[in-house]
Parts: structure tokens; C-alpha cells; sequence
């Protein structure tokens, strides 16, 4: 019989993500080429000696804690998202959060490392994650090694390539243009981006009714009208 | 200031692999196709249904421990081994096993689910994992999210294309004939690929020496004359 001590892992860093919430958060990272954040490393591990060499990557592995689930437990089966919510299958053959040990990885685009009067900062874009998310472990992504464009991907189905049409309100645009004047964030793109993956559950995908999605600190109201989805107004959180 | 809480992680299975010891290992997974092994699932999670559906993916992430490493802690800079072991880079810069948190991740090939008597088992093939490596969790291998074969690779140059040739004395040869015929694993193919990626450390490869390499349950005898790697005897460890 195998015993294995139980093993204590520190979260060595912290997510700032344009994600507050789990609803809108795309289904996989790399579909919304606008989602960005910033992850925050800490004490002891925030040296910049830590991540030298990092900037020559242009990918990066993100081991993380799906914090949110820690609390709800996990399944040791469930129906995945992209079945519809309707076959059932094995807990680790899936990506759900609701797994043994909650740990997730995503690659994400490096795009800077910034040291700061408060803190040590990677600049990363094209994210899948929540913000507040621990981050467990950092690593460069190989190609050669990680990238294995021929294995085959069993049910899950590549993402749809035809994207929602989204339109805008006059008040909603305008906000999106003050809002990216005064932060430099890109948000109107960032909707269309992130309602284009329709992020409705399969089950609300026939209603007629509005959402409230968060991104970055801003609440966005909007309706699907068919394939094409409205935005009614945004505003402070 | 951010206070995370310690999370606890159980180890829920165990690699049982063809390279008993570190020496030997490829520096990354699907270098050596013969390379191969076992994942046994342990209680509470060797249920079949926690699998159920994984059989439809070629290839699956392992995320594991680094468990000899965890006694000799961790560093926040080193020399990696593709730099010949000059350049010094950050831990969060490289796949060290020295790193905070001791965690892992591997793509690997899946040949197989086996349900027996004393446990559930993953058939898992071009493997770089080390004997006896507690896994923390087990995911699906998705090519459209997971493979990324653009990103740029840093500093980590592929591995080389031209292999050591590799010739056995008649009594070696003849070894892995039995051997192959009494356990069905193909040995002479697996000490071929290993000694073609040329496991001695940068440092040495300009000595005329003996070496010793653990693989499954024999001790493999060589010595490497320039370019070309005699393999003198195998025996039982």
C-alpha cells in the first residue's frame, strides 16, 4: 500500500484579471485576444531574479488553484459544457474547476514584466482566468514539447469559429470610449470579443431575457436578440 | 495585503515508469517513444467512472510532484542543462524540479485504461517521468487551447535532431532479447532512443568513462567513445 504524505502548497502569486466573475470568463484561453490582466507575484517570490529570462518567451504556463470550487467540492463525474450539459463523464476527463486538488492550468501571452514601487508584476493577455486567482507555480511554455497539434482532442469540439454579432446602444459606445480614454483598457473590444463567444449556458441559449456581465470594474447590461446580442448600458460597479 | 491560506494536496495516483532513477530521463516528454509506464489510480480515486470518456483523448496532462526535489528545497536562480549549464536564469524561467511548490505538468501519449484486479491503471507512453512520482491530477489534452505551435521558445533551443548511434556486444544484444521475449517490453529500442539523446551532463562529454543507467529492472552497462555509445552488459539491478 502506497502512502503519501499530504503536500502543502503556497499560492506564490495573485490574478488581476478584466474577470471578476465566473459568467463570461471564455470557455478556454487564447479565444478572446483582448482579455488581459496583470499577475502579481509575493513575498518571498516577487524577486526579479526569480523571472529573469522570462521576457524571452512569448507563452506561459499558469498552474493556479480554482479557488472558487475549493469551497463546493468536487464531482467525480459531470457534464461538461461543451455536450451540451448533456453526457456525462469523468472528472479527469475534463477541465472542470470541481476536480481533486482544484488545479488548473492555462497558457496566457507574456506580454511584459513590470517592476512597480508595489509590486512585481507580469503583463498577460489572451486569459481564461478569474480575477483573485492563486497562482501555484509559473513556467515558460516549450513548443516543442507542449505544443502537440496532432493529438486528437476526443469530444470537445474546437470552438465556434462564427462569432455572435454584437451591437451597441449609443450611450454604451460612448462609454466604452471614455471609459478606454481614462483606464487605456481596451473594453469595447473586449465585449465584442466576449459576448462573441456567447457565454450563456446551453440551457438559456433559446430565452429571450438580459444579463449583467462584470469586466475589469464595470457592470454591462445586455439581451440576445437571436444570434445577435445588444448592448444596453454600462456602469460603475 | 493579499494572505493566502496553505492548500493541502493529496497525491491521487503514482507513475510507475522504465526510469527508476533520474539519469537517463529524457529533458522532456516525446523525445523517446519506447519510454512508457503505468499511472495506478489510488483510492478514493481509482474509480472507473472518475475516467470515464478519457479513453478518446491521445494524449493527457499529468501534473505531478517532484518528489526528490522537495527535500532539497528549492532556488531561485539556476543554469539549466540546454545552456550547457553557464547561464544562470530565474526558477519561474525554467522546468526545474527545484522550484517553489514542486509541481510539474507533462503531456504524455495514452494507450490505454485498464481495470485489474489490484487497481486502476492509465497506460501511459513517451514519458519523461521518474519512477515512483506521486501525480496530483490528470486532465484532457486539448489541442486547440493547449497547443500553441507559434509561441516563441525563448532560449530553449529544440533538442538535437542527429542521435548518438548506439551498438550492443553480442551479450547485451542477446540480453535484450530475452528480456523483451520474458516481459514484453521492448528494452533494446528504449536504451537505442535514450542513449541517442545523450544523457550525460554537458560537463562530461568530452571524458572517456563507464556508465551505469537504471531502466525498468536492469542496470545498463556503457561507455560512450566519441560520437557512438557501446553498451558493454545489462543485468538485473
Amino acid at each position: 500500500m502506497i502512502e503519501f504524505p499530504p503536500y502543502v502548497i503556497s499560492p506564490i502569486g495573485i490574478i488581476h484579471s478584466c474577470y471578476p466573475e465566473k459568467f463570461g470568463i471564455p470557455r478556454q484561453p487564447g479565444l478572446v485576444t483582448s482579455s488581459s490582466g496583470r499577475l502579481e507575484l509575493l513575498p518571498p517570490w516577487n524577486r526579479e531574479e526569480m523571472v529573469k529570462g522570462l521576457d524571452a518567451f512569448s507563452h506561459i504556463w499558469i498552474q493556479f488553484l480554482f479557488h472558487e470550487a475549493v469551497a463546493e467540492g468536487w464531482r467525480p463525474t459531470l457534464r461538461p459544457p461543451w455536450l451540451g450539459g448533456q453526457k456525462r463523464v469523468g472528472v479527469f476527463a475534463s477541465r472542470s474547476p470541481h476536480r481533486p486538488n482544484f488545479l488548473g492550468i492555462s497558457v496566457v501571452r507574456l506580454t511584459g514584466i513590470r517592476k512597480e514601487k508595489k509590486g512585481l508584476f507580469l503583463e498577460i493577455a489572451e486569459i481564461d482566468l478569474l480575477d483573485k486567482t492563486p497562482v501555484v507555480d509559473i513556467k515558460p511554455y516549450v513548443p516543442y514539447s507542449d505544443s502537440v497539434p496532432t493529438a486528437s482532442g476526443g469530444f470537445i469540439p474546437p470552438p465556434e469559429s462564427v462569432t455572435r454579432e454584437v451591437v451597441f446602444t449609443k450611450a454604451a459606445a460612448q462609454y466604452c470610449g471614455d471609459y478606454e480614454h481614462r483606464t487605456g483598457r481596451r473594453l469595447r473590444l473586449l465585449i465584442v470579443e466576449t459576448l462573441g463567444q456567447d457565454p450563456r449556458p446551453a440551457s438559456q441559449r433559446h430565452q429571450v431575457r438580459e444579463y449583467g456581465m462584470a469586466l475589469w470594474d464595470v457592470n454591462v447590461r445586455w439581451q440576445a436578440h437571436g444570434e445577435r446580442f445588444l448592448v444596453l448600458s454600462i456602469g460603475e460597479e
